[in-house]
């Protein structure tokens, strides 16, 4: 691919709310975890954006869940292959009756309700911590939104 | 979601050519790889499909790299959330100059080309062993479509 078939770089502030408008638009993620002696796991899950973190949900006896209580780090994207949102975040696992009912109303718009089966799902609250994002080779640089959890005004990369 | 509402479920053959299409159609997907003490890892790749075999490249000193020499496997997703092609694979690192003219051409046309920096980037041949595939809640049962490297004829879950 030479570099003059390439859209134009966007900047820092134009792809935060892209960014953003993804996050709130979508509800379907990626989410991958790994625990030392397992290796990576990755699963499809939908999702809510609260405007800070990720909510979402799964059985509490998988793979996943077993790997975030031995390793408290999860890797989400969001959108596709060609347009990539990369979250590294931070997560929470919530018992069921304990998730606020803000969150367990959104997220039963897009899913299974875990309510329904408090003792078969665990809720995970995922805390963004560094956030990439590009849409092709143009925007390599400059991809890293947030880091340490916090909105960066200028690129670091 | 009421079962009421669910499309009918694939049987296994349908499902199988539907997942060959795909990785025939595809040449971008979601590659998980993790190792003790790094937790999971997750980009986005090009790929190209023979037959039997997936091959991507990525940069030769990189997490991913690094965490198939550490951990020799991967799980790889392919299409999307709603649609989910999941597949547990062996890597094969292979440095440029041995990749086989056939990938190579082919992976070209998909991707940046690994021959013009072959320092820079190694060639990753991946080798399902296992493979999922659902469309629905409804296809969660006869999710599995190979086992330990072989296409099944009879559902196991």
């Amino acid at each position: 691919m030479s570099s003059a078939t390439l859209p134009p770089a966007r900047d820092l502030s134009r792809r935060r709310a892209d960014t953003l408008d993804r996050l709130s638009g979508g509800f379907h993620m990626w989410l991958a975890t790994g625990s030392d002696g397992h290796g990576a796991h990755l699963i499809p899950v939908a999702y809510v954006w609260n405007g800070s973190a990720l909510t979402t949900a799964t059985f509490r006896r998988s793979r996943t869940v077993s790997n975030l209580r031995a390793r408290p780090a999860a890797r989400l994207a969001i959108g596709d292959t060609a347009d990539v949102v990369l979250i590294d975040a931070y997560p929470v696992l919530l018992d069921v009756p304990t998730i606020d009912v803000a969150s367990a109303e959104a997220f039963a718009k897009v899913s299974t309700d875990p309510r329904n089966a408090p003792d078969t799902f665990v809720y995970i609250r995922l805390v963004p911590k560094r956030i990439l994002a590009w849409n092709s080779l143009a925007e390599f640089s400059g991809r890293t939104l947030m880091l340490d959890g916090s909105w960066l005004d200028t690129p670091v990369d």
